[in-house]
């Protein structure tokens, strides 16, 4: 068994603030990603497949249909997009970088060959300091 | 002389769009990033001063002196901002990096301390494959 | 469940050397790092913590309160220091980045708020080279 | 128990070509790596030990030991070569990233000294988007 | 006056031998390199151009047309090639990065729309440590 | 004319302080840097050299000569040192990354072949954010 990952590149702007919540919550637990304009970052995601290497081909993963798939699910979504007033499921969600993770990985999921090998991991530099696993 | 030269960080959100040119124009020109409700980037920017070696202290400049500048002039205003909605500048200048750049420029050399060493460049890295330099 | 991590920085000087192992083994174990007067690193850290997404803030644990965490436990104890001579835990211990690892992980899950998610893992990069995870 | 993890480097060059598929087959399979004449890359490696902290030593695993090693079997057969022409190996094996990845592990676990800490994973960057780990 | 600097990346293998001279000699200048069956790199690019920024547009370049420039005259020459055998340049010249360098320089001078700005400079990372600039 | 640049790595441990001066002002200068026990980092320099390709052998320099030379005047000397306690030079000189730049500039200057490419540039990364160029 072996892991793959291939990395890919997309920006967005989001504001974290959940309409739930008074004024005064949001400002306390986002902070400045509070601000009301938004603001935004250059994401950079990993995806992990896992799986046995074939033996006639010497590769885990055809990488280009895995581009596919995340060009269709992941990069014409979400880059150069306003999260909260773009994306579908942020309407009801905050856009944290969780929750981009979450829906990421569920697009993925749900659009994942059958033939392909097993979907292991997503991962989400939002900025050099902070990543996110699922 | 020497050049010494100290990297900044801050996320902002854009949006591409020339209010005085027509919409397929502004289309054409910008791309998806005249995409209506904006995008971001991790903004990385480097300040270059250059000047002689102080004989006595080793030091070209008062790296202290620099941060506090650079987070009043740069990090406050721009960090974690829209840069269309909530910078004054950007309300007659297309937000492009080119112009941020000009802007830090100029709001550095505003507030530059006339004992400071020069300043001699300011950088941005938009993304990793996009950098800027005044 | 999620794994979040954020990415920490200090600098210091330390000299591998235990006292109570001959002149010969020491230089032998340590090499150039058991010159007598010390060198220094860079070192980056990585903190990892686990648990579920909030489902309400969209957030695994809030990180401003991790930063002072990590400020009060780590960054103020080991930045701009020399380990053998100003860390208490180095007076016995030789200052090895698997030992700092040690004592940083434990210093964190000593101050680690019960209410926190938990801390899964603790990294440190001591050169771009050489990287330690407990 | 902690995982020591060291970066190594090499340059190789290597065309994915399986000799018992026809032409078409290859070329959809491999793509531009298909070329006749090959290519090449700037491999980077990451060798990871774990085991316990030695509680004399504070050491993990002696690096200069792991060094030696990784300059035998791998620095040596794979750095500055064409894989389909010089290395054994690859006589029979298609040089995918992943292949290279089993016969690293392999050869180093076939000379790994049986009083070091167990070999815990090998991971290789074949581009800065492309990693594989065994 | 602004410069604007864009990044590529393209793989290919070379072998560093001059026919022109004899093989001990090869050897001496080139060491490794000179192997018989060459070996590879992951090069990046950077492309600098130089101008005024636009006040209109708040650009200096249309960085797709320079995409599409670099496409034409890098990286279908380049990428995933055997540079000695498969790039009409260096059947006379010796694939070193500077020759590299050169070419590709010339290749981009050559074909450069005479409306855009100025082509300033083109960066070569053979490796995380050669670094060659025309 | 073309620049050719190598990048090497140090570790070193220094601590900022004038004889000089009374302590308050030290610590007035240096801040943390001049706490009395010292830090230190993984400095990264880069050593820039300018010359015309050798139509020959398509190269600026030999970097094997390069690399015995920064072994000999660099490496050699600061790697893995208390900059204070045992480079002689900053027996009188405070160690700020300045005059590091400043010794190591003139240590290849005095070493520098009369037969090699011009000596252009020394860069030294003290870290990740400060940068110092002569």
């Amino acid at each position: 068994m072996m892991e793959v990952t291939r990395r890919y590149r997309f920006c967005a702007s989001h504001r974290l603030h959940s309409p739930q919540l008074p004024a005064e919550v949001n400002q306390q637990i986002y902070g400045k990603c509070n601000n009301s304009y938004g603001h935004g970052h250059n994401y950079e995601i990993e995806v992990t497949v896992s799986g046995p290497v074939n033996p006639q081909t010497g590769r885990v993963a055809d990488l280009e249909t895995l581009d596919r798939l995340v060009q269709e699910r992941v990069i014409e979504i979400f880059d150069h997009r306003n999260l909260n007033e773009e994306v579908t499921y942020f309407q009801k969600l905050v856009p944290t970088t969780e929750n981009l993770c979450i829906i990421i990985d569920r697009e993925l999921r749900d659009a994942w060959p059958a033939v392909f090998p097993a979907l292991k991991r997503v991962s989400i530099w939002e900025t050099a300091r902070n990543i996110f696993v699922i």
